[in-house]
């Protein structure tokens, strides 16, 4: 899931105008596109509606330099940072990583927060959906395996992530965006087990969702267990439990005890 | 259950030698020693049996020079993590808040990482002991509920101190360690649970216990949610719930399925 593909291709090397910085798009999309819970980019790199800097009324045009000199600088932030982690972090390094002048890093993203909020902004960029294995309890082991794979994947890229969120707020604040739209896209997983009759009608989805998943970062990310095999199943299968004998009955139901 | 006498009384601006740094202990308990699962010090720190850069043989005494100002240095960690995060922690910046010579932070402490490890360390050495409300979903709800009052504490010394350990290695390792004991302190809830008939025999406590409270961490730290008042007590419920439907069977009975 997460790419190893770092650090990314050298072959480009353009300095780019701020003209150039704000006014070009690029509009494909790749075709590996599952993505868990978190950042985790990679090849599949794709820009963000506006990227930080970007004049508001610019012209759009799709593809071309704009969009390859972001994913080359969001590439070697990733790769900077599964590397040395937050402390090696630097905008000129960054910039020598990808081969691009670094007075365009400094104008188009300004600080080291701002390239981690734009990595973090490119990673919720895709059609990522959650899985649909036919019972909550699979459901939820699944996304949790997609979890567990990226908070112990080598570079420890996600993991380093957040750490470095809590070290910026435009990095915190993009890692929280990140999380929502995850939880917000995982809700599907919910409405089908009502659907299916697996939950009370009403269950509200996303303590449902923070039950499950949060052993996963509490364990790896937290207290830094080594990664046991059962977690993913076991936290699944606890918040499911849970669920199914109503501990999420949602605002509705629960004004009506 | 966070003390905010920071800064701490400033009477006292003694300088050591390495010999009295290493020699002398302060045996005595404060009478505040109710404390949640994270490090929360304050008036009531006491010496770790060994501080960082004790010579292993050196004689003890009770009381003293050194624990007081081991007690002044880790109350100055503290209000300075509370004010400047971790970016503004200096040993210098800690030795001047505390009053003792910045030559005795760093002979002693060595590090902002030491220092971290060691108001950690300390923040462990009470006699805290999980509340006793007669069931397990009470007993967890009250344990959340000291959680989240920690972490939404202002300053926020709990949410700084834990941020702090993805950086330094000394501190996450004795972030971890003080998770441990009180994981292992709280395993007592559990037994008192199963004891009752609540819960079936052979009831797992590590994975139930970080259930009912990885839900309380992930809001409030990962995701930043502003503090909810129902949180604390639907995350008790919710593992209570799925405990006593066998989410947690323990080694044994799981070998047998």
């Amino acid at each position: 899931m997460l790419s190893r593909r770092c650090p990314p291709e050298q072959s480009d090397t353009p300095v780019t105008t701020p003209a150039d910085a704000a006014s070009e798009q690029e509009p494909e999309r790749h075709p590996d596109q599952e993505r868990a819970f978190e950042p985790s980019p990679g090849p599949a790199f794709e820009p963000a509606p506006e990227p930080h800097g970007a004049r508001p009324g610019a012209r759009r045009r799709p593809g071309g330099r704009t969009a390859r000199i972001r994913r080359q600088v969001l590439d070697a932030v990733l790769a900077e940072l599964g590397e040395h982690g937050y402390d090696g972090l630097t905008t000129d390094a960054v910039a020598a990583r990808a081969g691009v002048h670094r007075t365009t890093v400094y104008r188009r993203w300004g600080d080291v927060g701002g390239l981690l909020a734009d990595v973090l902004d490119a990673a919720g960029d895709d059609d990522w959906q959650p899985p649909d294995t036919g019972s909550l309890e699979g459901d939820l082991r699944a996304l949790n395996e997609e979890i567990q794979t990226a908070l112990t994947a080598q570079p420890p890229v996600v993991a380093a992530l957040i750490a470095a969120s809590f070290r910026s707020e435009k990095a915190a604040h993009a890692q929280r965006r990140l999380w929502e739209d995850r939880y917000a896209r995982c809700e599907i997983v919910v409405t089908r087990a009502v659907r299916r009759g697996e939950l009370p009608p009403h269950t509200e989805a996303l303590p449902l969702l923070i039950a499950a998943t949060a052993p996963l970062y509490h364990e790896l990310l937290l207290l830094r267990t080594p990664p046991d095999p059962r977690l993913p199943g076991r936290a699944a299968r606890a918040a499911a439990l849970a669920a199914a004998a109503g501990a999420f009955p949602g605002a509705a139901a629960a004004d009506a005890t």
